[in-house]
């Protein structure tokens, strides 16, 4: 351990944009909401940085996704009712297709003034137990990869999916899983922890950071045992975890001490839900490698989703005082000093996109335009 | 049923003012509480559009309606005392009569600055088991007609109260009620209804409409059968629907087929509460015409009450969302096609006010001026 | 009693400055926590006017203050966990002693940038049960007396201590105690009283008043009655109270009539919470003198704390409903006329600060600035 040198605070003057008012880029694809979360014939409401979205399944189990703005009074699409493959809003039953137009209109008459054509539809694809929807430009929806999750379906692995609203920037996520030298933050579940950074690289989307992991003693919550080379056998032995972010996901991989191959690894999507990106909604999907006796991570199961549960709640502690910091503050006031996270902060900052300015706390959404649509 | 022609959307430019920015006209009489909230001799608070109101009752039984800030202090003087005439404030006595001036200040000397005169008082009747304010000019509330409603004091008459706060600008409760299409809504609790528009005439303060109600089948409301066709005996049979805003009021009366005179008719006041009015109080009337034998109308007056209860509720969901959708988007992105409502939003915007701008969440009220009282 | 004569409203353009718009002054000492509710090795989270304050004790027991956020990350210190005489943050670990700076970064490696020197740290000193801290410049801290509170720890009283917040500016506070025409709020608790203005004087920095309190009839708290001339047998007599501010504090004594003591006195400071200052946590002492048979007054104490709690209780409705006032009418619109509470606006005034303008009702902090410490 390191005494610091004390340093003159420096004039901070010419600074780059505060992270926290990079909106996260819309251009790609962003799970939603967890696929059996809506059934046959249902809609449940969604949200993309402010934009509200209605996403349902019709009669033949095809998901949709719509701006949740019925077009004739801007009633929720999502308070309606599916019918077929369209929706209809609860109000004055104006019925939608997946497309977002108009399919009809029960009460228009010949004196009736003209009405919209629709409302806005998001391209949509499922995987991975999650609907997935394309916020951006739709032109680039189809050339834009979906994340490759070879082991999500895989049968050598079992997957955990949860979903968690934290009501802060995605950028604090992303920092809080990138930087691992918060295990101290975690010493009640985790026990002592050594996190030493043995290397990492970054490019002009993504940066990654491995770390040897050594136990430094004290009680660790069984579940965690389960996941790291303890479980494996190789107790106080040390595990390799590697963190990256690539631009707009993150991920990790523990590869305990002996092994060529991950013992677990997590994809996570921190999705903005509101304008100003103060609220995420966290996808994740915990991928963990069958032992030999699979019936053994059934057993474990449980454990390991509560020891999730409890890393993840000290986590969300943490990011959520750093925004309601920056809420009181109202700007970006960190000393960071570690490499990591200041490449970090460059990725995240190159590759965003301008947040508006005054957004109001509820939330704005887009006008009720209609994308060109194949007829 | 028809199929629309989409249609493009025109630019938007030339509009006028929006909706939901228009200040209902304080140069009516409005309802504030119910009567029976008013004991003798107790003080209850209400409010107008962002004015709050302090209604008392004297020992004589009149009613009495102040600012409700003691000119002293600010504090409400609702939260007083009733002496005799006379309104005290909670906190250092001072003591108003009802046409505002202070009538004392307990320990006010010689050496002490001139005590302000009084607070504004408001012209105040009672009718209908209603106490009605006049905020407006003061000079015009003796000319300004009190809605005429001669079947609410009739013995052919039964007449069923309600009061409810609904937190949406009180255009949304007009247009909700004036647009009989939206009887989707109510499907769970009418059953199918086809509301068919019989034609309708608007004038400078009114739009009225009328509705052909066909029932289209499904599980109905016992409550709504009693006060339609069916609860007459004729069962399967239509009945005609009027709806009128008559500036600022709202009515509707339901004359079953065959009938010559309204089974039963509401009428409505969409009172503000806030400086915003996104708040708003509705104090409605409900008579119902008593059959012969008026014994049945007691038995079926719970089942008669539950029904409007579940009507009301579906209603105030729908217009609470587009209260919601409107502060989320900052502006009326409605889309309206209905002549019917056409008609009612000119109406609604040519009697009404300038709302103030940047009005606050928590109201205004204005100063403690004294309007000029008889000596 | 006297009738008020009618007079009208002047303009009120050349106004000073809102009162309620000034800060109290930080070059003074003020509480903000209890001394118990600091243990030994423990963090606790305190605020004055939007500052936020880590309060902790080490090992020693001694008690150190420091701004409430890492330099690191912001994440509150109070958050953190207490190391000897050290205070650590939960979340990378970052360590800091009790001048503010940071004494160990566990991870800090060559490569890193140049880490921040520390935080805020704040004089600090306890008395009468109560952690005292000097926000404003820490070179005046010295030179500056705490509360002369000789009773406070004399064997001849007995102390009680409150701390509440209510939620308004401190001045409405100090003009509620000061005012004690006020007493009609307390008709429930005190009987009625008619308190006589004796006579007051008025300084720079403090304004003194002093009543006679006659009792009127009506039931009366038995709290209430052991705090008077009542309690020492002196029935139907009369009490002299002597209130006083003296920036930035305020006193109250009452002397029974025929005594040549208090027989009980009391300490009160009103400190700003929120960067607004429409919060205040009001910390006080209450020293009541001992009678000879001290055992009675061990018996009373459960009833003089209740009396005590009833009055607070009906205090705080009153001053925060001035507070609501001033937040709906955003200035205020107060018309004073009592001439004791006139010289206690200037002093409040003249002593006080201008309060930052556009403050957010989320409060703001200092940046992370260390000031001058020794080596």
């Amino acid at each position: 351990m390191i005494e610091t040198e004390p340093a003159q605070d420096k004039g901070r003057s010419p600074r780059p944009t505060d992270l926290r008012r990079v909106g996260i880029h819309p251009d790609a694809w962003y799970p939603v909401v967890a696929s059996r979360s809506v059934q046959r014939n249902a809609v449940v409401a969604a949200a993309f940085a402010g934009e509200r979205i209605a996403v349902y399944r019709g009669d033949k189990g095809e998901v949709h996704a719509l701006e949740d703005r019925c077009a004739h009074r801007q009633v929720p699409l999502s308070m309606g009712v599916v019918e077929g493959e369209t929706l209809r809003c609860c109000y004055h039953a104006w019925a939608y297709r997946g497309d977002g137009r108009i399919s009809q209109i029960p009460y228009l008459s010949k004196g009736a003034a003209r009405p919209p054509r629709g409302v806005r539809a998001y391209p949509t694809r499922e995987a991975h137990g999650l609907v997935f929807v394309f916020p951006g430009d739709p032109a680039k929806a189809a050339g834009t990869p979906m994340p490759d999750l070879p082991e999500a379906g895989s049968p050598t692995h079992r997957t955990m999916r949860f979903s968690r609203t934290v009501r802060c920037h995605y950028s604090f996520m992303h920092e809080n899983l990138l930087d691992m030298n918060h295990q101290f933050l975690h010493r009640g579940v985790l026990g002592r922890i050594h996190p030493e950074l043995l290397g990492y690289e970054s490019g002009a989307r993504f940066v990654e950071a491995r770390y040897l992991f050594t136990p430094g003693g004290g009680k660790k919550d069984r579940g965690a045992g389960l996941l790291s080379a303890e479980g494996l056998g190789n107790r106080g032995s040390s595990d390799v975890l590697t963190i990256r972010t690539e631009y707009p996901y993150q991920t990790l991989q523990l590869v305990p001490e002996g092994a060529d191959r991950p013992a677990f690894s997590l994809w996570a999507a921190y999705v903005p839900a509101d304008a100003a990106q103060r609220t995420c909604h966290v996808h994740g999907l915990l991928m963990i490698q069958k032992p030999r006796l699979s019936g053994a991570l059934t057993l474990a199961w449980p454990l390991i989703r509560r020891f999730t549960e409890r890393i993840f709640a000290e986590d969300r502690t943490a990011v959520e005082a750093e925004q309601r910091a920056w809420d009181e503050q109202g700007e970006d006031r960190n000393h960071e000093i570690f490499p990591v996270i200041l490449d970090l902060r460059k990725v995240l900052r190159a590759n965003g996109t301008p947040l508006r300015e005054n957004v109001g706390g509820c939330g704005t959404t887009p006008s009720s335009c209609v994308p060109a649509a194949t007829s």
